[in-house]
C-alpha cells in the first residue's frame, strides 16, 4: 500500500514534471572546477540541496574516493577526456546507497556500489546515480580495494586476459613494477600461476622493494641495469616472456623486447620516462613482435554491458575478498584536506607512491 | 605401351635404387658460394649432370630468376635465414618443366611454374624439384611478373588483406612507395577501389615519379616535406587511413602515424632509413594504434598449403594476365652476367631502382 502511493506519486512527478521539496533537509558538499589549471587552486567546495532519486535512481551516500594521477590530468586539461565544466572530479570510489527511486529493485538502503560510469564525480558526499550506473559488492570488501576497484585492478587483468594466450606456467614481464598497477599484476599472475619478471629503477632502498614485491608475489624483480645483463632465460627454468607490459617506455620498454618470445605483444599503459616507444625494426618483421596500446576508459567504455566486464569483477572481488589480491598503500584523509590529497598526488615520491583516498564522513 | 614400359622402369628404380645414367647429355650450371661475404667475391660457377627427376619430382629448365636485395644479404650473412653452405642463391624465379617423375599427373613437359618454396637455389639452369613444390602459372603471364610473383605483389597483396578491413573507399598510406612492393599497393589499391596515399622522398624529377605513380593508380603522391603539411585529410574528400605500410622507419613512419584513424595498424616490412620505428606512448594508448610488422618469408611457411595462400595467386595472376598488375621495372642480364646483376642489385640508384632479372638461354 505504501508503496503503491509512492509509485503512484512518482508516476505522477514524471508526467506532471512537478517538483516535490526534497525530503532530506541536510546537504550535500561536492568538490567543482569551472577552469582548467592547477588543481589546488582551480577547485572549489560548494555545498548544495540533496536531490531527490527518480523512479529509477538511487542517492547514494560516498564513502571513499581515491584521487588518481588522470583525475590530476583531466583537472590540468592535459587529459583526451575533458568534461563539460563546470565539473565535478573523480571516476572512482565506493558509496552506500540512502534511498532508491521507486521501481528500482536490484539495490536497497545500505548496498555498497561503486560506480560503473566514467565522470560521475565522486568527489562529493551525495550523488543521484541512474540503478545501472552501479555495481553491488560485498560489504567484506575492503574500503579501499572497493574505492580503487575500477581502475588498477581491471587495466592489470585485462592486460593480462587480452594480448595473449596465457597458460599457467607461462612468463610476463613489466616495468614500473611498483606502481598501482604493476603491484595489481604481480598478485593477479599468482593467482592465475604466471611468472612475473619485475622491473624497477634503482633506488636507495631496493632491496625493500625486492622484498615488497616478492611478498605480493614477483618470481623475479630486477632492476633496469641488471635486467641488460640478466641470465634468467638462459636455462631452462624460466620461459622467455609471451607478454610484455609497459608503462615507462623509452630505453627501459626496449630492454624488454629484446627478451620476449616470437609473436609476443607488448602492451603500453604509460609512458612514466616521458620518452617514446622505440622497437626496432627488425623486431617488428623478423621476431613478429606487435606493439599495442591499452586504456581502461575506453575498454569500459566499449565494452559497458558486456558478459566480459561483469566476469572480470566478480573474479576480482573474488580475489580480494580471498586476500589473494590487496589494495594499493594508501593514505586516508578526510574530505576536508582534500588539498593535502591533491598536493601528494601531484608530487608522488618513495619507493612506492601512497595512493591518497578521500573519506566522507 | 610407351607410358607403361617408362613407368615399370621408373618403379623398378625406385624399388632397386639402381643408379641408371641420366639421360641428359648436357650439364647444367649453377651459381654457388660456399662462404658468407660480398657476393661478387664469394660466388663462383660450377656445372654438374642433369639429375633424373625420381617418380614424384620435376626437372625444370629456369628461363628468369631476379636478383632480391634479401638474396644479397643472405648471401653476405646478414639476413635471419641462413642456408646450410656450400648453397645457391636465389629464391624466386620461372621455370618451365621439361621432365615429370612417373608419378606426376599435375605437370607435364612445357608447363610453366614457379616455385613455392624458400631456398630453392633459383640462380641455376636446371633443377629437380618436388612436383608439391611448384605452381603451375599461365604461359600467357609475363616472363617479369612470373618470376617475381613470390614476393613482392604477395607482400603487397598480404599487408593490405590481413591488418585491416578494408572495404572500397578506404584510405592507405605508404612511404617507400616507389619501391618494388610498394608499386604493387598502389595497384593492388586501385583494383580494390582503395585510396593510395603515397609518401617518397624529395628528388630531382619528383615531378616524373609523381606522374609516373599516379598512372599506376595511386591516388596522392607526396613527399615526406609535403605530408607534414598536408590538408588532404581535414575535408571530407578522404577519411584518414586505416592502414599504413612502412618500409623505411624513423621520422618518416611517425609522421605516417600521425595521419592514421584510431584502432588502426602500421605494418612495418623494410627499414630503409636504418632508424628504428618511435611511437608516441599517447598513440598507442589514447589512439589505440597498433604496430606490427610483416614477413613474407615466415607467412608462406605457415601457410604454406593453406586456401588463403593459393587464393592469393590465383588472383594476383588473375590481376596480372588482366593487365591490372605490371611487374616491377627491370633489366634482363644473360646468366652469364650475374655479377652485373649483383653489383647493380648492390648500388640501387635513380628514381626507380631496377630489378636485375637473370635470363637463361
Amino acid at each position: 500500500m505504501a508503496n503503491l502511493s509512492r509509485n503512484f506519486l512518482n508516476v505522477l512527478k514524471g508526467q506532471l514534471n512537478l517538483k516535490f521539496h526534497p525530503r532530506h533537509n541536510s546537504t550535500s558538499s561536492k568538490l567543482v572546477y569551472a577552469e582548467h589549471g592547477d588543481p589546488v587552486k582551480v577547485i572549489r567546495k560548494e555545498t548544495e540541496q540533496i536531490a531527490e532519486p527518480q523512479p529509477d535512481e538511487v542517492l547514494v551516500k560516498m564513502l571513499a574516493a581515491p584521487v588518481n594521477p588522470a583525475d590530476i590530468n583531466t583537472i590540468q586539461g592535459k587529459y583526451p577526456v575533458r568534461p563539460p565544466l563546470p565539473a565535478v572530479p573523480g571516476n572512482e570510489g565506493v558509496a552506500e546507497v540512502v534511498e532508491v527511486g521507486s521501481s528500482v529493485t536490484t539495490l536497497k538502503k545500505g548496498d555498497r556500489v561503486v560506480p560503473l560510469v566514467q565522470g560521475l564525480g565522486t568527489w562529493r558526499t551525495h550523488t543521484v546515480i541512474s540503478k545501472d550506473d552501479l555495481l553491488k559488492i560485498p560489504k567484506r570488501m575492503g574500503l579501499v580495494e572497493a574505492a580503487t576497484l575500477t581502475v588498477n585492478p581491471c587495466t592489470a587483468y585485462r592486460m593480462l586476459r587480452d594480448f595473449a594466450s596465457l597458460k599457467p606456467g607461462d612468463t610476463v614481464i613489466q616495468n614500473g613494477a611498483n606502481s598501482a598497477c604493476g603491484q595489481n599484476v604481480i598478485q593477479i599472475c599468482r593467482a592465475w600461476g604466471l611468472r612475473s619478471v619485475n622491473i624497477v629503477r634503482d633506488r636507495a632502498g631496493i632491496e625493500e622493494l625486492r622484498c615488497f614485491l616478492k611478498e605480493l608475489g614477483a618470481t623475479h624483480v630486477l632492476t633496469e641495469e641488471e635486467l641488460r645483463k640478466t641470465d634468467i632465460f638462459k636455462g631452462s627454468q624460466l620461459e622467455r616472456p609471451k607478454l610484455a607490459l609497459n608503462c615507462v617506455g623509452g630505453q627501459n620498454a626496449l630492454e624488454m623486447l629484446r627478451h620476449l618470445q616470437n609473436g609476443s605483444t607488448m602492451v603500453t599503459y604509460g609512458g612514466m620516462s616521458r620518452e617514446p616507444v622505440t622497437v626496432p625494426t627488425s623486431a617488428l618483421i623478423f621476431k613478429d613482435l606487435r606493439i599495442k596500446g591499452f586504456w581502461m576508459t575506453e575498454w569500459s567504455k566499449r565494452n559497458a554491458d558486456s558478459v566480459d566486464r561483469f566476469e572480470m569483477f566478480e573474479e576480482l572481488i573474488s580475489m580480494m575478498t580471498n586476500n589473494e589480491l590487496q589494495g594499493p598503500a594508501f593514505k586516508m584523509v578526510n574530505f576536508e584536506q582534500y588539498k593535502e590529497a591533491l598536493m601528494n598526488t601531484m608530487t608522488i615520491k618513495g619507493m612506492i607512491g601512497k595512493k591518497y583516498i578521500l573519506e566522507f564522513k
